[in-house]
């Protein structure tokens, strides 16, 4: 077992680089030098998120722009294989899920708990970091969590989207008295009432214009759901829906998709002293009811920057059952340059694939 | 002195009318029967606030439409003449500033100590709900707050328009490390500015676009000002000098405007983890990069309605010295027919008036 | 249907007047006049309390003292027959639960939604208030919540006492990151515990040195049971033994005992950070060690006194099956001076009792 | 300018080393390596702690002993002579006060935010840990913070006896409406009450047993006095007699002293809703009347373990002229045997001296 030297590996480390747009390339990946607090783990699933499509297709991000050939993926799972000289917690062999972004820890955010919020960040697959698109990969030991015995590698990659719906629910404070709304039935939305549901809240309502989205929402657990429409003189009738769906008043509204017509009505159907929680990312500048929503019903708009503190929870709602992942799971592909081409035209695609996954 | 019965009222009481757009006139006021619960106050000082100008113009605020004559005014202090049977804070002879609003105190809003949401609030000079610019009215004893010693009847009457900047601070949570930004030096800016200094806000910002606004800024306190053009194209320069100004990073900023560009420059200059709080009503719609600073930077937006719980901590304010409004008072007038529209036209004009006050 | 006039009441009301040290006596009991927010209701189960048998053996509880005789009882529901003539929420027929407090609304506590420490507080059958054993009460309508189609009655009269349990979890911030150890497994642990879960606690533990009543715990959820001593000198070894149950950290402890042992244990065993919230009320002055516990690993030592806000979350947990109280019910009495008497004594047993219900 | 490499010292550097009980001897102390994070200080002031002459008078305290001889100080301020190879926030010159400990940055506590609660803290002069009283430490650079031009290096070193203070105030939520009370006018005492007073507490009462410490107390700052005896039979006639002198309700107590006394007068003075802070170490174990203050009054007990994200408010503090620490430094002396000696015996003896300091 190596104790903070070079990483021990025999074959070639290979990893899905990202090279050019739409252009990715199986190829050699050198791994970094293995810290005292490192953990080398065998990359065992990968899954592909929005984001990898959309860097793949456009090589950049808004200010993340790919300049060098990047490697890509950052919804991973594997199995220890080495571990630095300080590491405590895990010994090769074990399980984990892994938690991509390596925060400063010497910041004013970082220092007081909003870690997601350091702008010295090193996120897996963001520019110019490197993803875990990989045979192997190295990470601090504290982003690697130990899966419980009953918790496949699948579902612990899944705790990386599962995390965006968990730490929305964390920023509301969604709880057994919230009734929760949310706008788009995409999989950020699905996740979003998945955790919602885990976190209590007793009614929930999910909101789409697309049909199979929300028969989909509706196999995933018990909710109401309202079928809208994408026109904005629409939203009064559609809001007067949502409050009949819901059968009592909507205390905290999840915009998982981020358009004007989604933000008017969340703001809208949200009652006095609730909240607005930005989720899905979709118009940068809006046009919206800011003021009367805010400033004479008192509800809050707020927002998600990925995650933080959310792996422990996510692993337990999987472990009691609280939370089922696995339908979310659409597809899987091998990890050979051309069903990598593959899975990412299938994501790209939509469609029925929710979620695409690579096991490696 | 009365036991629940009709309060004993020698004199005509008369009071301020708003009859009519740009219509005011004074009226005998039959004040209503002195409940259990209640005081009856002779009123000395009654402010003009931006509302009573907006009603007297328009008849309307939003959805609150005057159909009925209405007696106007609700920023007021007066002496106890009568108190109800049940009333054991007050005494006739005592000096208080008055709470305009009545919560219902049985609804959900009410007894989670979120009154100023409460659906059926009345409030001085809110449609159907007479205000206090009156030789008498009748209160609740508990909305009725004895001023201290080394506080005047026009300090009391000013609790109205700086509870908003008070309350402003407690929702965002202003202390000892909270740098704030203020967007508009009007009479709202000024109160908020007040508040933030009080509540130990070690450096503050106030922007406007207008030169004698901010003098009156800076002579009222040590703050840092910013001159600011009305063109959107100039907010990211603006953002620059703001931050200058600071010195520092921006955690709390206050939107007294709450046009567009206020917004803009609010949402843009505040610090990640910070808090953007709407308190000035311009648009009711806006457009405004609302998804980076929400999504990106967690940058919380708030708002408030009205306030709650403000008057002890006002007066202690005041009675210490942590905040002095005289200065903000900078014209008064008698309780005539002519005097009444004089103020009113003082106050609509602005210019150098800040607050008009009647002593009556 | 009464306009805010004397109650309408054809037969005599009789209730359960508490007259002497073990004496309860079934007497007429006027009604008071019904105001326009009040409704006067029949009422159809009501539990015992630990209070009530308590009152009745000494006539007193710390400084509340039976001067005069009273009516007892304070866990109900029944269904109402009138309404004031200002009540919006209920119509006769309704069937509804019933809490027990009625708080002044003027106060600064009321006021800031604290209402459970409203100083001038009437609360059913603590002196001088009179209770709801009987035939009929009158009671403020925001103090009556309907039951939901699916909930009972005696259902609706637990509400009282999970009400206790609930609000400890509230108080706590119960959620589903927090493991929870609950010292006592008597009614107020159980209703403690089965509110943790409906919180979503992850894992529970709960500790008594009773083996029945742990018994009763273990069939009534999915918990660790912990049997301990009664000796002192056992802390640390149980605190290991609760640890090896809890087979995580202790994030929160109810203290539902309230002895020096039992408090002793929660300090010790809650991880850094955490909470002891004390819910029993056993020792008045207590030797424990405090300072470790909060001023090295910063344990907030918090307590609750009854509840405030409760009643809408504990139906909302009946109706979702979240939680089910009808295993707490195990003895049920009729309305005679035989049956009451009988009912007393078997709560005041205990044994195999943990709730006694009157059917009226 | 060193980077990352060992660390450049030309002359030897001396430290102040414990090396058995009352012995202190004047030692060379080899520097550890520069890290990339970290920077070389020169020490320039170090003050004397309590728990400094607590370790020198039984080489332990509580679980820590020292076995091995340690270097004492940990109150301290001095100037950069050399930055890490990442360091960007300073440079050599800069005279910068030192937060004395350094988390681990990766366990549960250290992400959410309460890294003083982190189990691998290392700590100056905490055995096994080194202290400060030395030429020149090296440290990471994110716990050392620039001074003002307006703030001295002893200024700089009161940080942190002043952090306890801050910290105090932080945890309990101290603002304009918290009346404060507390209990020892220590040297504690004396940074709680300066704190309070800078968080904007409005009324602040202290208490002890001696009339020169009081007397202190009242020079410092516009706070009432209260004389209180040891006798536990006095507690209710002095909570009168503070009640009377605060001339209002008390919000937060801070327990500076930890005794039985102390903490019953804490719980039995404060008003419903309120807090209890424990900051002063007495007692282990307590005897307190803790039910009915937490129980039915709701009264919360806290306490604070060292600080977290104090020291840039401290400075913010010390530059405004909010706080100021120079009176509380009473004595000076250099760095030689002779007087680290007197130094030291100076500080044991208590008397007039509140703080001790060395100036390098």
């Amino acid at each position: 077992m190596g104790k903070g030297g070079q990483a021990h590996v025999k074959e070639e480390n290979m990893a899905a680089w990202l090279v050019g747009i739409n252009t990715l390339k199986i190829q050699p990946f050198k791994l970094p030098t293995l810290g005292p607090n490192d953990v080398r783990i065998r990359m065992k699933v990968v899954g592909i998120c929005g984001s990898d499509v959309h860097y793949l297709k456009t090589m950049r991000i808004a200010d993340f722009v790919v300049k060098e050939p990047m490697v890509i993926g950052h919804e991973c799972a594997g199995i220890i294989e080495e571990v630095g000289s300080e590491v405590k917690n895990l010994i090769p062999g074990d399980r984990v899920a892994i938690e991509p972004g390596i925060s400063c820890a010497r910041c004013v955010p970082c220092k007081h708990g909003r870690y997601n919020l350091c702008p010295d960040m090193k996120f897996f697959a963001t520019p110019p970091v490197h993803g875990s698109l990989a045979n192997q990969i190295v990470h601090p030991a504290d982003l690697c969590f130990k899966l419980p015995d009953n918790v496949s590698l699948e579902e612990g990659a899944m705790c990386e989207p599962l995390s965006v719906g968990v730490y929305a629910c964390c920023r509301a404070s969604v709880g057994p008295e919230t009734n929760v709304l949310i706008m788009g039935a995409g999989p950020i939305g699905l996740v979003t009432m998945l955790s919602a549901r885990a976190f209590g809240a007793p009614r929930i309502v999910i909101v789409d214009v697309d049909d199979h989205r929300l028969s989909v929402a509706k196999t995933l657990g018990a909710v109401e759901i309202v079928k809208v429409s994408t026109k904005i003189e629409d939203v009064n009738e559609e809001v007067a829906q949502i409050h009949k769906a819901m059968g009592s008043r909507v205390d905290v509204c999840f915009d998982c998709a981020g358009f004007n017509k989604t933000m008017t009505t969340a703001l809208n159907a949200t009652h006095a002293g609730g909240k607005v929680c930005l989720v899905g990312m979709g118009h940068s500048e809006m046009t919206v009811p800011l003021m009367p929503a805010t400033t004479t019903r008192e509800v809050d708009v707020i927002g998600i920057f990925r995650y933080k503190n959310t792996w422990p929870l996510c692993l337990d709602f999987l472990r009691s059952g609280k939370i089922d992942v696995k339908p979310l799971i659409t597809h899987r592909f091998g990890f050979s340059q051309k069903e990598v081409k593959e899975a990412f035209k299938t994501s790209a695609r939509g469609g029925n694939a929710i979620k695409v996954m690579f096991n490696l």
